[in-house]
């Protein structure tokens, strides 16, 4: 039942991922709706506390599964326990190289994770225990994978503002000035209002058309407000203060 | 990192749950959302035929993991390749027996997946390679078991009605009458049409709102009508023959 041949008729083309300001928005709002489908599934279930004590076994050995499939040759992804992994995988595709310096392999999954299971979780879901551990634990690391996804992206964003205004923007790396750098990276602030707007809609109109109930105690706003963009400002700063190394 | 204690302050409750004409409708509907959701996020992606080569072998140490962590005591949960799974594991959580006699092991999941890769994903991908063979394959899985959830969420539909209705329905089952058995069910037929309308809406709703491309190749309604209603009803007229074995 297993053996699979799935070919595509027309074409073995490969699609390689070009980044720029419109792409770069592109795929951030696409990950919003990522983010908000798996804030929905994981909240279907209660807090659920048995899985926490599985969790952290699950999520390596999944990772161990995933690297082995290949995921994390995407310089899109960044695993959450990096040193369960071996350090090198063959990539079978060739991604397009389009970060550079240092700052590539800014990783701040263990600062998301804690955030996460501190702060996240139990504002959004409700107390109590439906024995739907496993479930649980998939939609709690789909969820954790799609927000880290979105703030790592924070060096893609990064990297096109540089492109885009190197000579403005290298003498704030050189001389080390964070808050230069932040307002370099501006534009962002009209933005975000942009982003928070169209999350509380897309949140809005979901939420109506559902057939779950999704009594949120806490709100996706403050999911993008509080933690969400500040993490993927973090990230845009640190990459850009590592662009030159 | 990983040592995570969340407990619940209120409450250690277990929510044991409770299969009625109305939570059962109420979790069909639910499931729907889960499958569209599904569907969106397999859809952004290509075909990505190289992630069928590693696929099975995804599933099926995924599905191990899953076991471990109790998915399949759930009774609302069938594995692919249960013959890759020990028989027996002791349940951590005390799940509804709901279902009773020989159709409660039912599990349809090898034709499921048959349809699946055969029929149902070659009609809403598109073609193309972009190397995200990981994220591809567990897009494909988490579509698959939402829909195995609902296509055997049948047997609940089915003890429901039996339980209402026995002195109707149990002479059609000694008489191994298919047909009667269909029309015992037929209520359905009428809700099939109300499924389809809110499926549809759903689709319509979250496709406009949506941040993502998905121009499906196929149509979320043929998903319903050809396949996913069909072998719901198989599945419910399989477990009535088999409810007083």
């Amino acid at each position: 039942m297993d053996k699979l041949e799935l070919r595509c008729k027309e074409c073995p083309r490969r699609a390689k991922a070009e980044y720029n300001d419109d792409t770069v928005r592109a795929s951030l709002a696409r990950l919003e709706d990522t983010i908000i489908f798996a804030l929905f599934e994981r909240v279907k279930f209660p807090l659920n506390p048995p899985t926490y004590d599985l969790l952290g076994d699950l999520v390596r050995e999944t990772e161990a599964l995933q690297f082995e499939a290949h995921r994390y040759d995407n310089p899109e992804e960044n695993p959450f326990f990096p040193e369960n992994l071996p350090p090198f995988s063959a990539p079978e595709y060739p991604f397009t190289e389009f970060l550079q310096g240092a700052g590539a392999s800014i990783n701040i999954n263990k600062e998301i994770w804690e955030v996460y299971f501190r702060e996240l979780l139990p504002k959004f879901v409700k107390c109590g225990d439906d024995g739907n551990y496993a479930q649980t634990a998939f939609a709690d690391l789909t969820l954790l994978q799609a927000i880290s996804k979105r703030i790592h992206y924070g060096k893609f964003f990064a990297e096109v503002r540089f492109k885009e205004a190197r000579i403005i923007c290298e003498p704030y790396i050189r001389a080390k000035d964070k808050e230069a750098l932040m307002k370099f990276l501006t534009t962002e602030s009209v933005e975000n209002t942009v982003v928070m707007r169209r999350v509380e809609k897309k949140v809005m109109v979901f939420g109506r058309e559902l057939s779950q109930e999704h009594d949120f105690k806490g709100d996706v706003s403050i999911l993008y407000e509080k933690w969400l963009l500040p993490l993927t400002k973090k990230v845009q700063v640190e990459y850009l203060l590592k662009r030159l190394d």
